[in-house]
């Protein structure tokens, strides 16, 4: 089925194509300006640092469910070896092998596409088996701007949002007035339902589904405000089923297709939450550098939030 | 061969078993207080980043010397794949499988032992196949403290160092001179040889080896400023074939095993190289936590120096 | 807990050590001897073939149950790729990781050990992450014999043993005479519970567990029979949880450890067993040479039966 | 460039579209019937086995130069663990990751295209990040045939071809004659050239380049004599540069597309050659199923001959 009429009304007004140029890959992290990363860096004051990266194990966040996307296999091919004969100093060295979205991770803007295109109009046939030839992780630049954490569960005070409940801009408003922070160009918004609370309770299947994500109507929130980049603590990002029948993953779409707009998933907001409600503040200097894997559609991020 | 006495005292000079208490697993990360993060934050002014993490790519800087220590190898999953039907928006997912200590990376201190031990005294038997039980990778915390480059090559007014050069504490100690920056607590030390450059030419055997590398020496450099840890732009670190006959790793040994220090391996200083002069400083805010994989004795990492 | 001395003497019953010599590392393949294979041969009349390996599949048996065993990832590195330039002959390439043990295999000698030892005293510290330097899957010569069935299903007359059901002598004494068949040395024996069927019907996690077994009282019937290698159509072989208090595994020790022979798990034995009964015969001609992977402890196969 | 005529007019002769039904998937597979099959087992007088497969080593036949066909990496996720307990029977188990056409392999039906087209006339758009939903492996019935050797080197009375020597009809001829075997219907025909022993003497770029390989004449020699199948002891099958200038891989497109015959790579005829020599025949039984992979566009196999 077609994508609706309804998907391409908001299309066009969240699209950024050509906004930064014919040639563009960076999309809305262009936004992220010098001056914007000086600021929040002058915001830091005690010197506390977060991490936002859950750990990457074999009982990670996947269930199966997506085709190929497994979790961490961690593997050692040296253990204590005597390279350099008996009694030398002794190496240890291991692989893994991952999905590259399988747990805290960026979707890059090559991820997805909709009407044979990605993100600036380039056609969705380059990527190929050998990777994305345009949109690729690794042409995200070194990443760091403002964070802002947008408490959506503790603005409600619930621990964690129901499952199934869509985040709409109201509850972004309501977050950020609760959060006392003003959500503005070149920020990257962290989003928090507390669904995490799920997953670390045991249930993997429960942590995917049903959980609260984004609903439609958001991408043109962020837009509104030119945020650079959007992260979540669930494993779809936006809401599902979707709010518009028979429309999958419009969100996605929007942000990474229209908007150019990198988006996060699976990201620990758990102790951010508490440290924000502690320190009193819910902006914060972020560092969140995906590892540059050539060509890749995402990649694992272990994000950290100093204040 | 057994280690031999040379080994033993320098060893007792630099060890660092206890300083933290008995079950210490992060050595010298220990020294990076919030005071240390709170300072170097306040040193950026200009909001410039400059990433420090070689691409992940097939054609990396490994040759297949090394056993088990393959380059990413990338491959798709999905490609624009219509997973909600045709018309849908289409999906492209991703995979990868990489030895963790192949590209930019730090060593945790799990990865080598001598004598039986790991850093802190803990037997070296805790690294099984299930991976290191003490000393991983995920035991480092946020990594974000001040960097320091100390660009020895361009002190010395060349491109890069001969191969076989064992960079001595004098040579540090003239780059930091030279650099007008004086490394301290808590500080992670980059040290550039330039010798990136080989790979960058296309010759990846010549990048492995004959490679300049740390001396022997350096550690105890290292160990008297209170330095947090320490990263280089070669493949072994140190300087190969050793100093001291049969005495190979012998930096690797007392780095990981008798200080608890991290190290890194591959990093990319050539365009950092050429900012710090440019910038007139050699000091700078660094954002370089490693990905968290569970019980892994190395993990790639992506840096960012913020200016 | 210390193994029972129920196991200790059973163990001395079935012992093989030194039997092939001090060096051996075939155990129980020795018995298929040159005549044992031509005679084998001989018996094919019509031609027959059928194969009795799974697809190798994403969904395939394992659940996630046992770390690192994963089912095989199996991803495109080139998709018609025109790699000599446009119009040219297009190539596809592909990957895949998967755990050795994963889908139909062989165990290698190498895969269990007890109280230290591995098949014929040898140290069990000989495998390493290097992998087994004795009595690993590449030393497993071509493997080729006579296969026999033992249907103890069918000759029970049901589709498939209760799950718990410990298949004991008794069961194989029934299943041989159902098939006019004497198991003798150097056969494969394949001892079909039907249990397969549970997975084919889609459910995985019973499929492994409670499923039919080998009970602990049939080691001593294949080596009163010197059968070269026992293979089932089950994920663990052998009976869970074991028939005596705490022992768990002992099978496997009695096979691998003490008798040196080769012991294969998930394999598809239903067509098969159709084919036998229709052919009236329980004896073939069977081809089943693991893959050689180097000091691996178990290995892929893709088992023929030829009538 | 557009293949040239010359191809096509090749393409046509030797085409087996719709021989087999429009829906086939076989090919040549076709001509093994049971007859063949039980004529071949006739043949089997003393019951001795030859391997034909290179161990699986990191150190394999691949040297990097086609990406992503990486060597087997094998790793341990388990080492002497006592899973249920101390004193218990210990488990040992291992992972790998492998290129499917890296070592001793069939390429599938789906492993080339050309003209946008697989064998029987499907679309090669078939071909997906999701493997290969026609020609791949997996459809590839228990491979058992009569093998014929045709031992050119031999014939020549030298150990190996000179690099840069295509194997031609004529070079077929001589050394059937020289063996006294006349390959026909159904046959598995292996042509050895005795490249192998580059490698075995430790070069893997010579074994590779430049070696000996099959002409472009040669599909319609093995057409006329409805071959099921061809192997051989070099990596890349056919002569490289190509015969016909800018017309790369077409024997795989003849062999692949056109006829849907398969062909194998990499495979160690140097035993065998001693053998048939010894033996004084050309003919034996061969087992020789690859594993089965879903969707893969190749796959390892373990082939065995028997005398």
């Amino acid at each position: 089925m077609a994508l609706p009429p309804e998907f391409h009304a908001m299309a066009r007004r969240v699209n950024n194509w050509g906004r930064w140029g014919g040639d563009d890959q960076l999309g809305t992290l262009n936004l992220i300006t010098d001056e914007v990363v000086r600021a929040a860096a002058a915001g830091v004051r005690g010197g506390r640092r977060i991490p936002l990266a859950l750990p990457l194990r074999a009982d990670g966040v996947q269930t199966g469910l997506i085709p190929g996307r497994i979790n961490p296999v961690h593997t050692m091919t040296q253990i204590n070896e005597e390279v350099f004969g008996p009694g030398a100093v002794a190496v240890s060295d291991d692989t893994v092998c991952l999905g590259l979205q399988t747990a805290t991770h960026w979707d890059a803007l090559a991820h997805v596409s909709h009407s044979g295109l990605l993100y600036n109009g380039r056609p969705a046939t380059t990527v190929t088996a050998s990777g994305a030839a345009h949109g690729g992780i690794d042409r995200v630049p070194p990443l760091v701007s403002r964070g802002v954490l947008l408490d959506v569960a503790r603005a409600k005070g619930v621990d964690r949002l129901p499952g199934g409940h869509p985040v709409v801009p109201a509850d972004l408003d309501e977050a950020a007035e609760f959060g006392r922070v003003v959500p503005g160009p070149g920020d990257i918004v962290l989003v928090r339902t507390g669904q995490l609370r799920v997953y670390r309770a045991g249930d993997r299947a429960g942590y995917a589904f049903p959980a609260p994500g984004l609903s439609v109507r958001t991408p043109e929130w962020f837009h509104a405000r030119d945020i650079a980049a959007v992260a979540v603590d669930t494993l779809a990002l936006e809401i599902v089923p979707p709010e518009i029948d028979g429309l999958w993953l419009p969100v996605h779409a929007l942000h990474l297709v229209e908007m150019g707009m990198l988006q996060g998933q699976n990201w620990d907001l758990e102790e951010l939450s508490g440290v924000c409600a502690e320190e009193g503040r819910y902006g914060f200097l972020l560092c969140a550098t995906p590892e540059p894997f050539a060509g890749a559609t995402g990649a694992p991020v272990a994000p950290v939030a100093l204040f």
